[in-house]
């Protein structure tokens, strides 16, 4: 009864970083309840990382249609096509196929209902890079796949926790590039889809969005900027004129305290970091990188490969787990 | 015995914002064995407030060096030559030269040696650029008036707490200006002057200072911006050339969790937000503002006149509290 609905299908990631380690170990301190899951990777590496961690979890080679049997009696690994051979700590461009070969299979999986949604294990863009991959990173890959469902894709990376919800507007660009990449457009659609995505699937029925400044103090009335002037403020009212509850351009240094937090559901900050350093302050171990605008459900931990503490057995799974549990709740 | 050092001297601030409530709660709020402090203002107006916000505080008028005994009785108030005429929530540029008189005088005392160290209540500038002051902020008219000493000043400011304390290198100007505001130079004579107080006033031996990258993931070795190649590293050389222990560039959405804190004293972080931003998530009620690189003591609350709220006695003094305990421990 608990196991009517499709299991979760999880990716194996970079195989020499912690992601095997960590789904074995997500699987040891699963509680009847939790949803399943099965992983798409090579049963044999994992025996092997299981043995050299000492982490006690049976592999079970199965498919996805028996993850909810197979996952009482160990990890369900559904195996991949393409060879892994990894060493923890060494990242090899011979297991870039394999890599993807599970991102894509997780993302079919989820099409054809085989899966209810997608977590991915972390991946090193520079291997895969090595390999022949083609995207930006991760989440532009799958917003690539996700060209096989009708609708079109416009991904958006939030990062969830109980405490603190954000979506940087731009991400992964140097700072001096973010001024002048913001742009009324941007944010305005940004903030519809992390409004749509908060109806749809976190079952919220007037989401409350509330949009950092870019400048110190939100520019204190232009004396130090005028981005919150000339962008962020029409934005704003835009998204307020569709019936988006948008609030801003709020003093990014004063909106993530407890007090302020209860204001809103999610923050919308200008820049990588003006969201991610309060997120990680607040919800350092069991952050959730929740990709939105996407045709399908995808979560992740919020964390690398850490390829220097792989195979060691010390990686912690809080966010992975954080990540499963997150991933069945939006799709229940 | 626990008074046998010259008393703390308190600004009168923006007589229509909440530094006088504020001040009337912390000599309420007033521990035996606190530091006393007088305030330089305006008695009449002082006691209008205390009636007005029903803040049981007699008022006191006294000179320093009576403040110990004054303490004893009620908040003890050394008045000012220029008159004082404000309703809360109303700024008015005609108190602007008391303001600045209060300051001043402050600061004198501090030379003098009838006060250890100087705590300021919040100011609006734009009230004081109408009186005729030409400063861009409080820290500067400090830096100004410290040049009656001999030694050349360089204020600093650090955001202190008991979580966490941050020195921005750059402040208020705008984001997009800061990348450009950034050299080796300022941030080595930051540096200096952050493990220069930390040891003479914070009394620690050995300082240890995190330097944040500017770019997200501390530009991930050039990917997303070179300034950490080109200035934040050659600078965190110098610095330990010169026996600073200072570590860096580090990605800052990663070192502000609990665990990453405990590796150092003080972040130097390279823009405003960056560093008040975790700051204030962690501290909001009872960060400090403390000027460093002065040749006296001061410290101040760590927020605005808060106008909007004025008088009507519910502002928090906890903030105001730990300027005046900071000052205290920084001049035993």
């Amino acid at each position: 009864m608990l196991h009517d609905k499709p299991p979760l299908a999880m990716t194996m990631g970079d195989p020499a970083g912690i992601g095997p380690e960590l789904s074995l170990l997500a699987w040891r301190e699963r509680r009847r309840g939790d949803a399943p899951f099965f992983l798409l990777a090579a049963p044999a590496h994992l025996a092997a990382i299981a043995r050299r961690t000492g982490i006690d979890a049976p592999i079970i080679e199965t498919e996805p249609s028996q993850t909810a049997g197979a996952i009482e009696r160990g990890l369900p690994v559904v195996p991949l096509e393409n060879p892994v051979e990894a060493e923890p700590g060494r990242p090899d461009a011979c297991n870039g196929e394999a890599i993807i070969e599970s991102i894509a299979r997780a993302v079919s999986a989820a099409r054809s209902g085989e899966a209810r949604a997608v977590v991915t294990n972390p991946i090193a863009k520079a291997v895969l890079y090595a390999a022949g991959f083609r995207f930006p990173g991760h989440t532009e890959y799958l917003g690539d796949l996700a060209k096989a469902w009708e609708e079109p894709a416009f991904p958006v990376m939030m990062i969830w926790s109980e405490a603190l919800a954000v979506v940087p507007v731009t991400i992964h660009i140097p700072l001096s590039e973010a001024p002048k990449a913001l742009s009324v457009d941007l944010i305005v659609k940004t903030a519809r889809m992390v409004d749509r995505d908060l109806r749809a699937r976190f079952g919220l029925a007037q989401p409350r969005l509330a949009l950092a400044g870019l400048n110190p103090h939100a520019g204190e009335g232009g004396a130090m900027g005028r981005e919150e002037i000339t962008i962020i403020a029409p934005a704003i009212e835009q998204l307020r004129a569709e019936g988006v509850d948008a609030v801003g351009p709020l003093p990014a240094d004063t909106m993530f305290h407890a007090k302020a937090r209860a204001r809103y559901d999610v923050a919308l900050t200008m820049y990588h970091d003006q969201g991610l350093i309060p997120v990680k302050t607040l919800a350092f171990d069991d952050g959730v990188n929740v990709t939105l605008g996407l045709p399908f459900v995808r979560t992740s931990p919020d964390h690398g490969t850490a390829f220097d503490i792989a195979g060691k057995g010390v990686a912690n799974p809080a966010s992975l787990i954080a990540a499963l549990k997150l991933a069945d709740r939006l799709t229940r």
